[in-house]
């Protein structure tokens, strides 16, 4: 936990916070505060700043926050993955938010199976805390927006529509030409990567993502499971971002 | 299970091999193959080619192997990593294997907890399982090695010593500049990648693998947990790798 996160109606008059639970036994026996030390505290979607311990009690710590630090920018890149397994989407939860995604859409695909809609992996209940847990760990306040679809075919031609000016989409698929396409993303934003199921996105499914602007990439010859994937995208899209942002021009 | 791996023993003349157990139970539930279907077969650190199911029995598929593809190349990269705790180790077994590794060197390091050692997710019998589920997802038929190292400094100090001429050593640490610094591997072969513990390397170590010729790569601003670090830092090193290749001027 390199940040702990409040709820935006936790913070009282002053910055007063009081913590209990999980991050108060965090605060207490692992980073082992003493009254007057300071840890770096984050509002939800929102700033970031600095705690003093001002109180310790049996199962609370009380800080006094200022939150002097903006809150970061959105993640540039939106994620659309077809439903995996739940105990793999349980694993990835927090590895998504960590690695930082604006939004989250699970969708529906012909090689999803259909019952793992019915998981409480699924309930946000279950997967809002994982999220906090991702973000607590990169020190980011921006909880990634999650949505679940059941039909794939309305969320691309009506809820996504045609490509936005100015936005990029890409779509993973084993043994697609390599992720060296990612070049070019630069002032694109954001960009919407589709990561599908494990036995691959159908051709119907394909070529509909590909009438809605998404240009297919891969990761070389290797085929990797939804969660290792996720994460390697995920890295290099955001590397990549970075990249044509250093290699830009000034003005 | 994108490819149906053998041990090198399992081979009998004109390519005979009855698959038992779960490889079994995967060609004839999951593939669903009938007599005179063919699957992808290969050799542990071997070829590969392909199986023609010759005979289906209860529990076991008899198949006749040509395997006319070389082994694959040996991975370009080599990892380093302080031991995570057994949970993490062993969700990460698999997606190694499955991302590339030469050579998997489990250390020990001042924030690796003493007791880390003593699961049996270290054992072979334990994990060369999990790293062949993982070649077999990801269509590779080279085993990386594994050695564990209960000693930090003469492990660096005598088995790695000085960097050897051609080689590329690099430790990632959380908030060091950007992974730009991958660019330029081009023709550095392997590349050995060191990845700390969860509360980061100490200031000793650190020094230690600098006058090693390591060289200290972050992933921007963000704090990963080990298992994200190793997936997200294996993916980028083995694009740039690619990306050098792509680049370099024929001849």
């Amino acid at each position: 936990m390199n940040l702990i996160l409040c709820e935006p109606g936790e913070l009282g008059a002053e910055g007063i916070v009081t913590l209990t639970g999980v991050r108060a036994q965090h605060v207490r026996t692992v980073l082992r505060v003493r009254p007057g030390d300071r840890v770096r505290v984050g509002v939800i979607d929102g700033p970031k700043g600095r705690g003093e311990v001002i109180a310790i009690e049996d199962d609370a710590v009380v800080l006094a926050c200022a939150l002097d630090d903006p809150a970061p920018d959105p993640p540039a890149v939106d994620l659309l993955l077809a439903l995996p397994r739940p105990k793999v989407l349980r694993r990835l939860w927090a590895q998504l938010a960590a690695l930082g995604v604006g939004r989250i859409m699970l969708t529906n695909a012909d090689r999803v199976e259909r019952n793992y809609f019915d998981t409480h992996v699924l309930d946000e209940a279950t997967y809002r805390p994982l999220l906090i847990e991702g973000l607590q760990q990169a020190g980011d306040t921006r909880l990634p927006r999650v949505s679940i679809h059941r039909q794939f075919r309305p969320l691309v031609e009506d809820e996504l529509g045609p490509l936005p000016d100015g936005e990029r989409r890409l779509v993973a698929h084993p043994g697609a030409s390599s992720v060296l396409t990612l070049a070019g993303t630069s002032g694109h934003r954001p960009v919407l990567l589709a990561i599908g199921p494990e036995g691959g996105w159908n051709a119907f499914e394909l070529e509909l993502l590909g009438r809605h602007g998404f240009t297919t990439i891969g990761l070389g010859s290797r085929t990797l499971r939804t969660d290792t994937a996720c994460v390697a995208l995920l890295a290099l899209l955001h590397e990549a971002l970075c990249r044509d942002e250093g290699a830009a021009p000034p003005g």
